[in-house]
């Protein structure tokens, strides 16, 4: 048995290996990394602890060459010779020996300015940077073309969560229909802890940014930037066209009541701060916002800071990918999953040509065909007749009711919460206008969609 | 935009082409398919319906040229020219066209011979076979490498699930340590109902027979054969090590009782039935069993006929990938994916290149080191100190309590439901051979490891 191993293992290497006579020699690749905060510190650590693992499946030895810092000072988490670190940028970038660069310092200007840099001295680069990607990605990804480099960027949707991969690969054959995601674990952490424990918004926040999960300004997050981008980088992939930040209808998660919380739990839902891509024969249409899914549905589960996308494929069906979108090592564990594919590539002289580019024209769904379910509360004068108003308003607009449920307030009002049938974004939009000149004591307090269902 | 969607199309086009002069031509790329049930079908169908994404993708026409069937008067649920098809292996095999081959047939013997043959005649193979790829994987994948050869089969675990993809490159880079399957749709739609509408086993068996979840012999199923196959499959690619079959310890569903089901469920448990395969330093254990799971863990919320697998990675922490486990489409959908990939390789020249052949010795862990917590269900006489001789008579193995219920039954008998700490295998079984001497009244019920916790 153990012979039968090294026999088909050398037949590997010698299978391999470009040029014969190197048979027994391991290549060297050498690595430099931009940034050495706490991913770049993971990088760092996964490449010396899984050598080996790493050897033995890349017939390489990858070495960490250089590291950009931001002050050579600074206390580390890890031991490193001091001789690794650099404030200058380019003895990364114009290092000839580095053969791949990896890209985790963040932002937007000079990390673009940087990867540009390394793809055209033909050095692979690996980032985690998904706001750099959701705006950038094509430019980036037709350099690393013109240049026969890899880019991949694996890390920049849900952290450890291989759904690119999952994405390019693994449906490679199906036509993709939806995407949702969970995909920011600091809004599902709060959104968790609103469920579950009946906390307010400010309380979650607070707890949230104590815990090291939120920003002290949590803006991205909390109003769904960052979401917005991962679904971006998601529809591109997923539906061969280049999508554009802008194309994203963006709703946060800042002015969620608990008690829509509660009231949607009644209903058997539970609220998401969801990335949604939907394709409907040509038509696209993406959004981040907050929406409730039935308890049966397999996103109703991920809670606390994991991440999850759900993706429906016309054969495959319905499938969820599932784990921790941030945090240190699982991104690093993205990170260095790529440079194993790098590393892969240049053994076999392939990098930067195994990219599929967007083909499909792109085709926005308009207002009008987009349709959803909606999950409504009024606020009403609790008097006879108010109901039938209600309905009879829906209904100019092409709605109508598939559950409700009355709750007393004070001062003889009542609220009245509504899930709908399927109706489209501009009748929903129309309806809402016409709400005050129907019955100037009714006010719409919130709306959210709502997944799945007629 | 569209220009330079077209612009960098065609830079792609112009990169993956090998030649110059064939740039304007379409690589025809020609297929067999040995075997046309369901599945057979299901790839038949991908590949006419998504023929214009399939050719973006790949810069290739994908064509079924010849398709292997028992009968050639069978009515089809597809519309296909009768000239596809043959009655004779050799027209798939020996046709010097047919680039690729899949293998749809099922059954080991033939399969493992027309395989070999293929690969012999330089030909890739793309099969869904896991009977096969359980017992003759190592020797096919010697083979195709010798020959230069692409074998895949992700359709063989988890139907439409890319877990082995997930696997071989999303998580490359780390060091798997936990893999939990629900691996069988078939038992896991039986155990769905029996928890969720309290139906005995008979019944639901009945049923999924029925609904043509289960077979007339429903052996393989329930007695845990195919589950053992799939986490065969995915412990030799989790852990670089060659696993084979009787090295899974395997016990199926048949003999579970309903009132497990239920008192699981009072301790806030679900009964799956798990492929196991765990891995501490460098020793590993693999199975095959009913097993209680927490219901806050991620697999515990999957239900009815669909397939999960968990992942835990020493880096990348939990993960989870879920979908469906069978069916004619997402089979199809994982046979088609990895045809994808063989086209691709065609492309860039590396069929046969890629994989990373097993590199880890094999260290099976002893019984003595196998620790879990344990369901323990007893039937005892309902008299005093009866607590106090269970809890001695555990001790003595170095078994402890960690939850207990005591249930009354007629006759003056009770149920006694322990859940335990920690305890190794040996233990359980040495205590196991000790009750009856030490009390003849006593009777263990049943007993059911549980998943997670100290």
């Amino acid at each position: 048995m153990k012979q039968d191993l090294l026999k088909r293992e050398n037949q590997n290497e010698d299978d391999n290996l470009q040029e014969p006579d190197v048979q027994k020699e391991l290549q060297q690749i050498r690595i430099g990394i931009l940034g050495f905060g706490t991913v770049g510190t993971g990088v760092y650590r996964i490449i010396n602890q899984h050598q080996d693992d790493l050897q033995s499946q890349t017939g390489s030895q990858i070495s960490i060459d250089k590291i950009l810092v931001n002050s050579l000072d600074k206390l580390r988490s890890v031991d490193i010779n001091p001789d690794l670190l650099t404030t200058d940028p380019n003895d990364v970038l114009q290092d000839p020996d580095i053969d791949i660069v990896v890209e985790v310092m963040g932002g937007v200007t000079e990390a673009r300015e940087y990867i540009a840099q390394a793809l055209k001295l033909k050095k692979h680069v690996v980032t985690a940077n998904k706001d750099l990607i959701a705006s950038y990605g094509g430019e980036l990804l037709s350099l690393a073309n013109e240049n026969g480099c890899d880019l991949f960027y694996e890390a920049s949707v849900a952290g450890g969560i291989p759904i690119l991969r999952g994405l390019g690969e693994g449906f490679s054959s199906d036509r993709i229909t939806k995407m949702l995601g969970i995909l920011n674990g600091t809004t599902n952490y709060m959104l968790s802890k609103m469920a579950q424990e009946g906390m307010d918004y400010d309380t979650c926040l607070k707890q949230a940014q104590d815990l090291g999960y939120a920003e002290a300004d949590p803006t991205s997050d909390v109003e769904g930037l960052d979401a917005a981008r991962k679904i971006a980088i998601l529809g591109t992939l997923g539906y061969h066209t280049e999508i554009s930040l802008d194309e994203v209808d963006v709703l946060g998660i800042s002015s969620i009541d608990q008690k829509d919380v509660q009231y949607g739990k009644e209903f058997g839902y539970e609220l998401k701060l969801l990335g949604i891509a939907d394709r409907q024969e040509d038509e696209i249409e993406l959004s981040v916002q907050p929406t409730f899914i039935k308890k049966s549905h397999p996103l109703a589960h991920v809670d606390g800071v994991y991440n999850a996308v759900y993706v429906h494929g016309e054969s495959v069906g319905e499938t969820m990918f599932y784990g921790p979108g941030a945090g240190e090592m699982p991104t690093a564990t993205a990170i260095t999953s790529d440079l194993v594919t790098v590393v892969k590539n240049i053994k076999l002289g392939v990098n930067g040509r195994g990219k599929v580019a967007p083909y499909n024209i792109k085709k926005m769904k308009p207002k009008e065909r987009r349709y959803q379910r909606y999950f409504v509360r009024l606020i009403v004068q609790d008097e006879s007749g108010v109901m039938a108003t209600i309905a009879e308003s829906l209904s100019k607009y092409d709605m109508s009711i598939s559950n409700m449920v009355q709750k007393p307030l004070e001062d003889q009002q009542a609220e009245i919460v509504i899930i709908t049938h399927k109706a489209s974004l501009s009748a929903l939009e129309s309806w809402k206008g016409s709400i005050n000149s129907l019955n100037p004591t009714m006010k719409l307090a919130s709306y959210y969609p709502v997944e799945g269902g007629e």
